[in-house]
């Protein structure tokens, strides 16, 4: 059984999962050429644990053919959701809990060689919708705090299967990263009355040194203090804390922007392997109302696109700072003068 | 020139570092046999930089064979020391620094393939008395704050030349993790006026499951919360927060429980990538005595091998938290057995 262990020294959760050396390639990395049959094509339904979601025809079964977007356990999972979520150790040298939580795999489209750059954009809002129906799902379980959206694509980025797909984290804590994200909007709203990130938008749109694209509401942004070349921030113009808010007209301007800024990516870096990461609210269902205001009025979700050209090395993971060659500035320039 | 930047929404460093794509495979990677002349064999020191310490001959100058450990800039710095620390900007959404700092490389060797579990003791020696003399250089500048020690050995871990050699980085700022274990350990000791490590360590030598070895006064660890399989570490028994502090005798002991630690990883995993990291306390120098003591007593230095066998994709780098397949009583276990 996993469990999730906090490091009291490093200030850090980390996630001990034995079941995950049985997944593809956990440590040693496999070729394509031997990945076999592809449990994630249409066909193959029996392949993979029942199906939680899917979009499909009317009338369809679960788990047979017939289906456009289609949700599923990870077969490896990170974190369980059939035990009770309990605490293994608690003292000031060792904490943990058992690994209760939720781990999906969401299989964007049922055609092996059809990356989302080159989708439709009803097949792109296909994907969001999905999203959106699971997070919400994972938010009515009260034990879970944050729900992580990520995506592995090409095998630099960590993908163990080619086929279209990405995952879903249901999580019974906040991780440090959003939670980092969370704290300092939330002191930047106490002292301002006013979205951190809605102001730093603000600077941005009138230097545009950094900006790729703007387009019905939502903008593509290389941020000041990029941490991988060319990582690259979808992110709604309009204040919004929580991504599963949207609607089908959001969606729709969400899936056009999202297409533009993948296509200008691919074109100018020739197919990077890349890392999607969705960061979006914690879970507001079981807060009090008056930190539920303040998380709604201070935090502002983002997608992001991180290109994975460049490798963490010793100095990265024993100071916590990337090293990135390419000045976000630079980065931008290059991405809006790509011809689409 | 580079620029350390500060992302005011994660809050954490990052480092812009333009130079740096001109420096071996920064982006995309060669292949060994491309690599052609070593510039760290001896007999090549005219490739390098001035070199700005040695361990050689008596009598032998600067740049000329006859050196058993030989230290130099970088030649692709992430940061450089011949300008005047700056801030280049300043706001609650943007702040950043000039790639003020030091980056230096220690050629451990001047044999090229001469791994440092191979290294006779003395030799393993030199490699830890050139890092104090640099460090202690280091912290005699006040606008530096943290230097960080660190190597890659093996591609998958970052190295970018073959030839044995180590890195250290002066900083002007304390980055995200040292800040983190100085913070935690801190927050200990103002409650419990004891180090928090040393209460850990005392656990730990009790229960004995997460111990490899214990000679010398050193201890081989493999941490409760192990961010990576076989993540290890090499730490003192007795309280001591500087890394600079060891006298011969005690860099003796460390020699010899660094290379027992090397050749059991190294046996066990069979030749696996690794990062070593090198962390010490921040610069005592220029502070209060009051917080002077506090980190002398609270902050306990430690040095961590990280086996690089995972990759960290969508789900690390969105949250932050890694996961971990091996637990780390298992891999104690597995190194306790291997015969040396």
């Amino acid at each position: 059984m996993s469990e999730l262990r906090f490091d009291q020294i490093r200030k850090r959760w980390v996630i001990i999962a034995p079941e995950r050396r049985k997944r593809p390639f956990a440590i040693c990395r496999i070729d394509e050429s031997e990945e076999g049959e592809c449990p994630f094509c249409e066909g193959k339904e029996n392949l993979t644990p029942p199906e939680t979601f899917a979009i499909g025809f009317s009338g369809r079964k679960p788990d047979t053919p017939g289906w456009r977007v289609r949700v599923v356990p990870n077969k490896f999972p990170a974190l369980k959701s059939d035990i009770n979520l309990t605490k293994l150790h608690e003292s000031d040298y060792f904490l943990s809990l058992n690994g209760f939580g939720y781990h999906e795999v969401i299989i964007e489209t049922p055609v092996h060689n059809y990356p989302l750059w080159e989708r439709k954009i009803d097949e792109i809002m296909d994907m969001f919708v999905a999203i959106n129906e699971r997070i919400k799902f994972f938010y009515k379980d009260r034990k879970i705090k944050y729900v992580l959206l990520f995506g592995n694509y090409g095998k630099a980025a960590g993908a163990s299967l080619s086929h279209p797909h990405s995952q879903i984290v249901a999580l019974p804590t906040i991780p440090e990263i959003p939670k980092n994200e969370m704290d300092s909007s939330r002191k930047y709203y106490i002292k301002n009355k006013r979205c951190l990130i809605c102001n730093i938008l603000k600077e941005e749109i009138e230097s545009g040194a950094r900006i790729v694209e703007r387009r019905n509401g939502f903008i593509i942004w290389e941020p000041f203090a990029s941490s991988f070349p060319f990582e690259t921030w979808i992110i709604p113009e309009n204040h919004e804390c929580d991504f599963s808010n949207l609607n089908n007209i959001e969606f729709e301007k969400m899936a056009f922007i999202l297409k533009d800024a993948l296509l200008r990516i691919n074109k100018f870096l020739k197919s990077p392997p890349f890392n999607l990461v969705l960061h979006t609210s914690c879970n507001l269902n079981y807060i009090n109302k008056k930190e539920r205001d303040i998380i709604k009025k201070s935090y502002h979700w983002h997608l992001e696109i991180i290109s994975r050209m460049t490798q963490a090395a010793g100095f990265e993971w024993g100071t916590g700072i990337n090293i990135n060659p390419i000045p976000p500035e630079e980065a931008a320039e290059c991405l809006r003068e790509v011809k689409l």
